[in-house]
């Protein structure tokens, strides 16, 4: 078969000319004789990839020293437990805005070491929309708010950063480089890479190094403590060389294609493509609600399963696969991060509307 | 550059038909349009690489039903952290056989939360050798003895495991497929994936189901615990699945060579060829003593650190590279992991040969 549009959320579908640049260089990269993957994680050639990649992705988050770029594994997942390990001591006070099954599982880590408050909490709603936090419930002794910056599988996705007066922490695993946030702002911000950063198996910290602490408690497992790996450059342990290299890769693309501010635009575009369909038709159905749409992915529902089924069906028989929803969801889920093409979108929305006359 | 002949203790050298077979499917997965990075964990595609995987390791290491394999991230050190959270109570007892370094650190991990007594240790002897472990000395309450099969950094080995009547754990990161233990006797072992299996970033464990407890202490982070992947079959989150499908194809290569049975033997044949020279020169000096000396790293020193640094510069020269021992031993190290053929070893010791005659 010839190259698919993966509308998958994650893994994802990654630009061809990244996997044609990793491809050419698995047997021997750029000439030394072996394979990245053989390679001794303190030889001078690694070296040199894991320090180009975090400064090109310092250039692209416009971070400056203030802030550490670590590499680690274990996916957002383990973030859940170290963000309350390393920010706050056991039984502190912690807010989560649980607007999302991430960020649901994110509050519930927390609470086995903090005392974790749900400051806003859209489940009751579905999670069809990103609530407002009202900053005056915010008690200022609270070590830090949670945000899950974009909700992959609702759908919904912050366009503004909540302000509040205490230090901000965000997984924005499933909208990083793809949404110009001011990164700044955040105290810790974490991402598991299998969206729009390369492969599963890669995790990236940005942390303020004001919040890298050492005075932790001492049953905080080694490995999970920020102040390990930002002291040794991400090289406490073997760190998942292979993936980093392709992130690295990544990086280079996103900077050729003008940066963040440019892929954003486009997903902008992309997703304006889609939203405008169901918009101005009674025969899908938007999920989330428009002030709280994401860039990302876009989710929504046709009359019936049976309906849905079939457009799934169709859909891949023209070359479009991964279009169901999430199953805590169900319905059609269009993930459509950096690396979907223009020309992928226009070909699921000329589809949608084919589809649309056909079973009307 | 052609290809070099690699002896990094890891990220190590894999064999070129598995990076070829990558190579290959790099861009388009056996014609399904995507690449493995590209595949959502959850489709069939992707299930069925990793289900063939793990069946593969189980047939190769000879498991039963009794035990679950499963693929994790983080290296031997986060297991340092998930053996004594999920295998004691804070405060119980448990041994450790304190062997070299990355034993020493498993030690002081398991302190954080038991009471991790050592109940050898060969530090003041340099980490020369394996010492015996007196059984009459261990308390049958405690939970564990945990070893480390074979040291990287000094070259040792356990050439037999340890009779004992506690549950035994082992590191088996540096030797496993490469020296064939009887697996069904360890309670736990765990591997990092990149000396014998492949990419760095993946962490193979297999444990026998009865020691698998979901009574852990409510501080334990979900992600240390193996009861919620042993569950979830290694997809509790989004696994590293492209090292996964590396690990993968290593496995099918081991395999064609017949199995860790085959691949030993060679091993041994390998380590004697090098272990021969030094054992009839004067101008190398072997590091481990005889009766525990590792198959996989063979360390040795010169008479002077300049004559070491010549030995490793002219090595490369002739296209055999990472020969340097690690930073806390220096000298010479030669891993020769599964991937390393005879070939290369042979090269290696002609050059060992010419060497010690220039320099005499």
């Amino acid at each position: 078969m010839e190259r698919v549009f993966n509308f998958a959320a994650g893994p994802a579908t990654m630009p061809l000319e990244v996997l044609q640049s990793i491809e050419k260089n698995i047997c021997n990269f750029e000439g030394e004789g072996l394979s990245v993957m053989e390679m001794s994680h303190r030889s001078k050639t690694y070296e040199k990839i894991i320090n180009e990649t975090r400064d090109n992705l310092r250039t692209i988050l416009n971070l400056d020293n203030n802030f550490d770029i670590l590499f680690l594994q274990g996916g957002a997942s383990s973030q859940f437990a170290m963000v309350p390990l390393n920010l706050a001591n056991n039984g502190d006070l912690t807010y989560y805005a649980v607007t999302g099954n991430f960020a649901n599982k994110a509050w519930d880590e927390a609470k086995r070491w903090t005392n974790a408050v749900d400051i806003t909490n859209s489940m009751s709603d579905k999670y069809k929309y990103i609530p407002h936090i009202d900053s005056s419930k915010i008690d200022k002794s609270a070590k830090y708010l949670h945000i899950t910056a974009n909700n992959t599988i609702f759908g919904t996705m912050y366009d503004n950063l909540p302000e509040v007066d205490i230090p901000l922490v965000a997984d924005v695993s499933s909208n990083v480089l793809g949404k110009d946030y001011d990164y700044k702002k955040f105290a810790l911000a974490y991402a598991g890479a299998q969206k729009n950063l390369g492969p599963a198996g890669l995790t990236v910290v940005i942390i303020n190094k004001k919040y890298i602490r050492s005075d932790l408690d001492k049953s905080v497992p080694t490995m999970f403590r920020y102040d390990i790996h930002a002291k040794n450059d991400s090289m406490y342990n073997t760190p998942p060389t292979f993936a980093i290299y392709v992130a690295g890769e990544m990086f280079k693309w996103v900077l050729k294609q003008g940066g963040v501010k440019e892929l954003e635009k486009r997903n902008i575009e992309k997703a304006n493509m889609i939203y405008d369909i169901l918009d101005n038709s009674s025969f899908y159905k938007p999920f989330a609600e428009k002030e709280s749409r994401s860039i990302m992915n876009v989710t929504f529902n046709l009359k019936t399963e049976e309906l849905e089924t079939k457009f799934i069906a169709e859909a891949k028989e023209n070359g479009m696969i991964n279009l169901k929803g999430h199953r805590v969801l169900g319905g059609i889920r269009a993930s459509i991060y950096n690396a979907m093409t223009i020309e992928g979108v226009k070909k699921l929305t000329e589809f949608m509307q084919t589809f649309e006359k056909n079973n009307k």
